[in-house]
């Protein structure tokens, strides 16, 4: 028995999100489908963490257990050949049966992007939200700052979440835009975290595109934040502007970095 | 009447290239139904010259003429609000009434663009040839360098091309690479002519491999191209890779340059 990691990309427009549902839509449907028709077994994959419907990932972890004989660099081409287009897989690695995509996953990192430009980029319409409005990115810089540490999140997850423990840690929410002021053109949130709760990127983006428009001041974040209370922030951004951007894993793994993904996207 | 002229762009993926065809799929079937859903007229769209099925344009200039009073700033938006999302307009100009975007285009800039990574990259998947072996670069642009200049080009147009004159100039022929060696990752070929034949840039890129892979020496291109017979150039590169990037007009439309068109893509 082995235990295979790897790094994948999708495009998420199609699928009703990672995780596997009856009507077989998901990316974990379509990877396992993928590993039966190479191996005949059916094991289980598991990632890094699940992304919603319509959330895309530039670099997703998986890991599956399997008695297949197919040495560690067949795996990449071998999977791409049975993955529909927009599933890939890009690297692959044999790592210690420990290894466990989603619990030993010590950050990651969400883009939010955002084309505020007047008419719609087609090329990136299915990865970025457009909106064609001007937003103070100074502002929005401001608000996130509130946002970086480790907090209680109630106020930015779905309220139909139902875990007891909503505290998680923020480690960098970055915005890059090629402007501070009002701002026609692309604007990219990068929130890396410990571990984010149902919608929590989402709402985070939708909020603070509220501070971008000018409805709300920046340090109303504060607010918002420790009033535990969901219908105090934004509205959720919609999922095609979401993608999972990076994974990492403790160094003993040897996984994170180990690929410059720089060429993608 | 005034003539408006419009510039756009489009994710060419689902439709049967620019022309109108009797299936109406295409992207002049759809400009000519917005603006007849928003005049109740049926103006005939002309515009540049047509993109083959498959084919994308980042930057497509079009014109119509029209008796509707719609003001020449609400076009792009009442436009965009009429058409597929894969198709939109970038802004509006109300032009002399002899402006004919066909016959008063100077030059015309395509993009190639390749991927010679292993895996392809998801989210450019629809408007990148996915190549997965490296390409030498610098034998690509000594080969490029028999092209530029005016040239009859029968070696590099469909043999189908009924035209009696296939003499055309190629201004420049520019191969953005991150490295001058067999390379891999993102290999984009900038092709810029006075007008080209059918399927000349296809051609000309599948050549242009062919040089990358080693199967041709660079200077087997001055044979190909003085022989005028299409069976001595390489095979014809997919449609999906090419991408129409800039089109040049006279300066007095006033039209070249006036938009920033760098966000995109």
């Amino acid at each position: 028995m082995k235990n295979i990691c790897l790094e994948i990309s999708y495009d998420g427009t199609e699928y009703s999100g990672f995780q596997s549902q009856p009507n077989g839509n998901t990316v974990q449907d379509k990877l396992e489908e993928a590993i039966f028709r190479l191996t005949r077994e059916k094991p289980k994959v598991i990632s890094s963490g699940r992304t919603d419907a319509g959330v895309h990932a530039k670099s997703q972890w998986i890991n599956f257990h399997t008695n297949s004989q197919i040495p560690i660099n067949r795996w990449r081409m071998a999977l791409n050949t049975n993955l529909p287009e927009d599933i890939a897989a890009l690297s692959a690695y044999e790592v210690p049966m420990e290894f466990h995509a989603r619990r030993h996953a010590r950050k990651k990192t969400y883009r939010y992007s955002i084309n505020t430009m007047p008419s719609p980029d087609v090329f990136r319409r299915r990865f970025e939200y457009h909106l064609p409005v001007p937003l103070w990115v100074g502002r929005m810089r401001e608000a996130a700052s509130w946002l970086i540490g480790t907090h209680d999140f109630t106020s930015f997850c779905s309220a139909r979440t139902i875990l007891e423990n909503k505290v998680r840690t923020i480690y960098e929410l970055r915005i890059e835009a090629s402007s501070d002021d009002a701002f026609r053109g692309r604007i990219e949130l990068f929130v890396t975290g410990s571990g984010f709760l149902y919608n929590m990127v989402r709402i985070i983006a939708g909020t603070l595109i509220e501070v971008g428009k000018g409805k709300r001041k920046p340090a109303d974040l504060a607010q918002i934040r420790d009033s535990k209370d969901r219908t105090r922030a934004g509205l959720t951004a919609p999922a095609h502007g979401l993608t999972l951007w990076r994974v990492e894993y403790d160094a003993q793994y040897n996984l994170s970095g180990r690929l410059d993904s720089s060429d993608i996207m």
